[in-house]
This record gives structure tokens, C-alpha cells and sequence, in this order.
């Protein structure tokens, strides 16, 4: 398969720098350029091997680049389109790594309408409270799932090249359309983690915060983990994913006022078979996958 | 310390078999009884060590004993309570492993009242998605906690005992009141499994639940955890710390409406700071303790 000569990263990051490490593995990447604001971050990138490049200025960066990846939160790539569009050579290829994607396709169509043919939004699932740089890690793709959500004025070679080099880094690739996935996401990640900031905060109201923080075991562990996530980025794909996110929520605040309902008027036998629902399903959940 | 001639378990499982076999390694226990409705467990246990002696007769078992341990759920508590008590020896104690600590009380004045010197209500804080005899091990109470909330009739040497067996097993022992316990409890523990239990069900609701799932990751698998839960276990303690947990139920509605409110009306900043508040809380919860 062709290979990539010059690698440009608008975000220099744990996702960008994982790519960028698995495609170096594979041989598939010449020369890798670190494009971000934090010079601490971009040094430590040099130094790791993770790029071979650094700058502070992306429209600068993009010239002779082949790819680009945008691995910003969603709430800069706009800004970033607009930078890099005069110097973006005709035949380079561009994707992202977003969380939220039909956003991210309105942002292409707004920012770089003459290029969409070589526009191919993405989104690698591959979450972790971990961020930066030195967070990069060469094995981050293998096993995980990337979703493509390709525009319909895609070059389907472009789509194609793009899933390859996705392939090369371990991932199974999915294609799907950007609200499909907004709906997917919201419902398993979205609005999880807005569900557990939301329940940290009321935790966080009670008069004996402090004790019932010190008494909390595994069960809130596991239950708040991602509630440590960034807000900036959360906060994004919030807003971003908007009326999904609000079709989940209030979804969730619909099974909440059932159950305060059993509760309340004291319906074990409904109170059973509501826990039993959920336990069931978590459980089947749980189980290896075949195939 | 005061060892144990004949301890007996009613309810054979994770909780009474851990805490049967760290008194035996700690050699505090001359012979334990295990006593179950499931032949199939007992035998399991017997196998295994964790008991010397197995029965399904509740009233038989407890002659000649110096602790009963209650390691039911608490529904199945008062049932086992009137079983035992023409049975007592005057001088055994009896104590309990319950998640919720008020019902416990009542049912203890309930059903033994001429014993309540002696029936001290504990919590050893050490869930799993594990249960049954053959989940019991020698080092689960090793760092965790346990919370006694003794009762004003208790007699305090026999209060001591207790403190001392759990202490024994490599536990850290608190002691509060039942009211304190159940309001800390709910907010950490029961609450929270409630909220997944719910969440979990409005997946399951939606249309492409099915293709949901499959996508789900590690967010999802750490948020629903504790939804794949025992949904007797957790009806019942739903239902016996009632009032606190609806409150805290009803906290978590108000902040997802306040939540909901911040989206649709699009105030980032707030959202912002809605996050921040949750994350920051998060992060310093999960750092080390000092001391």
C-alpha cells in the first residue's frame, strides 16, 4: 500500500501520537510533523520519537504534507481548517479523530468546501483518562474499533487508503453515517459520562461530602472513573452532540422517575424485575464476544 | 483475645466464608458451622475448608454457639432471627454483615429483644461481583473496612469482641450511628446502583440498543459495573434504606435538569464548570490517601 511521506498532527496528542507511532512501526510514514501551542508538550514529543518535527504553526506545517490528522478536541478543529486551507496541498488527505462527527462533517463542508473529495472524518475509539504527548503508545490501536463516517463527495480511494492505514495500525474498521454514530456514542459514552459528572456533583451537595467520599469503595470507583475526564473536551462534545445527548438524558431522567415511582409506592415485585433487566443485560454484556 | 468455640454462619458465602477463614488462619475459631438452604453450596463449602460443619436447620445449628453471624441478605434476616431465638445460648452474640444498618436494628429489636446486649449490627465493606462459598477467601477483609453501629443497649465489652474479631481479619473498624451509615451508604453504594441499574435501561429501550452495545468500551464497561449486580440483594436494600436513597435519587433528577437546562439553552461556560466541578472532585478523590 502506498505510504505516507509527510504525517502532519494538528494536536499532539495521545491519539495523534499513537497513530503516529503504530504507522512508523509499520513503515508506512516517512516523516512525521507535531503541530500544537504547548512547546513543553511538543519537546517532549521530539524527544519520545513520537514525531520527527515540531511547530507552532499549522498553516506552515501542511505545506508537502500527503496527510493530515486532526487530533484536537472538536472545538478547534474549525479554527485549524481555517488555517491550514490556503497551504493544503490538492491531493493531501485529511482526517480527524473526534468523538462527535457530524459536527466534524459540517466543519469540513464550512472550512474547506473545495476539498472534500480528500475529507474523511474518523473517529478512533480508544478513550483513556490519559492525555498528551508522552501518553502516546505504539500498541494503542490493536484490538480497538475506528469509526469512519466518509462524506459522500469522498474519492472512495481516499476512504479506502485511509481504512488501510487504520487496519495497519491493529484497529477493525466500521463505516457508518455521522448521525449513526452520534446516536451510538451518545448513548454508551456521552451520556455516561455526563451521568457520572452529574452524580459526582450531587455527591459533592451533601452536607458529609467529605465522609461519604472517604467511605466510597470500588463500586463508585469503577462507577465515577469517568467522571475525571477533561472538561474542555467534554464540554465539546456535549455541545457538540447536543440533541442526542439531550434525548439521553432525559431518557435517563424518565427511568429514574419510574424507579423513585417503585420505590415510593413500595412495588418489590417491579423493583425486581427493573434490577433484573439491567443486571441480565450487563451481564450477557460481559460475556467474550464469539466470533 | 477471646477465641471462638463454635461460630455459625447463617448464609454460607462470600462475606460469612471470608470472615470464617481469617479467623481460622488467625486461629480464633475452633469450629464453624455453616448453615444455607443450597446443599449444593454447603457441600462447596465443606470441600473447600471454609466451614467444618454444614445444616440447613437455622434453630438446630445455633446450640452451643458463642457467634452467630447473619450473612443473608438482609430480607432473609428476620425470618433466620425468630428461627434462632428459643435456641440462643444467653451469652452468644450475634452479628450481622447487612449493606444497610437501620432495618438491621429494627429487626433485631423485632425479633430478639431480650438479646439486644449481645447483637451487634456490622457492615464489612468488601463487595464483589462475586458470591457464594466458593468466592470466600483468606485475605478478603485485609485493608477494608468494616462499620459497626452498636446499639445503646449493647453490651461495650461485647462490642470490643466484635471490633476485635474484624480487626483480626485485617480489617480497619469504624463505628457510627445506623442513621449516619445508611445516609453514607446510599450516596456511595446504593444510589449509584440504582443509577446504573436505570442507565442500563435506557439502553436497552432504545431502537438500535443491540448495535449500541456492541459499540460500547471501557467507559460503558466501568460505568455499568455495578449494574450487573444481584437484583434480589440490591431490592432489598433499595427497599430498606428507602428514604435515603429516594433523596438521593431525587438530587440526581435535579442535576440532570440542571443539566439538561445548561444544553438547551447552549451556556458553555456554565457547562464548563459544571464538569470542572465533577472532574476536579474525581481526580483528588483517586489520588493516595495521606496518613
Amino acid at each position: 500500500m502506498q505510504s505516507i511521506e509527510r504525517l502532519v498532527l494538528l494536536g499532539t496528542g495521545l491519539i495523534s501520537g499513537s497513530f503516529a507511532l503504530a504507522l512508523k512501526r509499520a513503515r508506512l510514514v516517512k516523516r512525521v510533523v507535531g503541530v500544537g501551542r504547548n512547546i513543553e508538550n511538543l519537546e517532549r514529543a521530539l524527544e519520545l520519537g513520537v514525531v520527527d518535527e515540531v511547530s507552532t504553526d499549522a498553516a506552515q506545517a501542511v505545506r508537502g504534507a500527503d496527510l493530515v490528522l486532526l487530533g484536537t478536541p472538536v472545538g478547534q478543529m474549525g479554527r485549524l481548517m481555517q488555517q491550514i486551507a490556503p497551504n493544503l496541498p490538492v491531493d493531501c488527505v485529511v482526517t480527524d479523530g473526534g468523538s462527535t462527527k457530524q459536527d466534524v462533517c459540517a466543519l469540513f463542508r464550512e472550512n474547506l468546501p473545495r476539498h472534500l473529495a480528500m475529507c474523511v472524518p474518523g473517529h478512533p475509539i480508544a478513550g483513556s483518562d490519559l492525555s498528551g504527548a508522552s501518553a502516546a503508545q505504539f500498541g494503542l490501536y490493536e484490538g480497538r474499533r475506528v469509526v469512519l463516517t466518509p462524506l459522500p463527495e469522498n474519492d472512495l480511494l481516499v476512504v479506502e487508503w485511509v481504512r488501510q492505514l487504520w487496519v495497519s495500525c491493529g484497529a477493525t474498521v466500521y463505516e457508518m453515517s455521522a448521525e449513526q454514530h452520534d446516536g451510538i456514542f451518545s448513548a454508551v459514552s456521552h451520556a455516561p459520562h455526563l451521568l457520572s459528572f452529574a452524580y459526582m456533583n450531587s455527591v459533592l451537595d451533601r452536607y458529609n461530602a467529605e465522609q461519604c467520599l472517604d467511605f466510597a469503595a470500588s463500586g463508585f470507583r469503577d462507577f465515577t472513573r469517568i467522571a475525571g475526564s477533561h472538561p474542555d473536551m467534554w464540554r465539546d462534545i456535549a455541545l457538540a452532540n447536543r440533541d442526542s445527548v439531550l434525548g439521553d438524558l432525559k431518557a435517563n431522567v424518565a427511568q429514574l422517575n419510574h424507579l423513585i415511582q417503585l420505590l415510593e409506592s413500595g412495588r418489590g415485585d417491579e423493583l425486581t424485575g427493573f434490577i433484573q433487566r439491567a443486571s441480565r443485560a450487563r451481564i450477557e454484556w460481559g460475556k467474550p464476544k464469539k466470533g
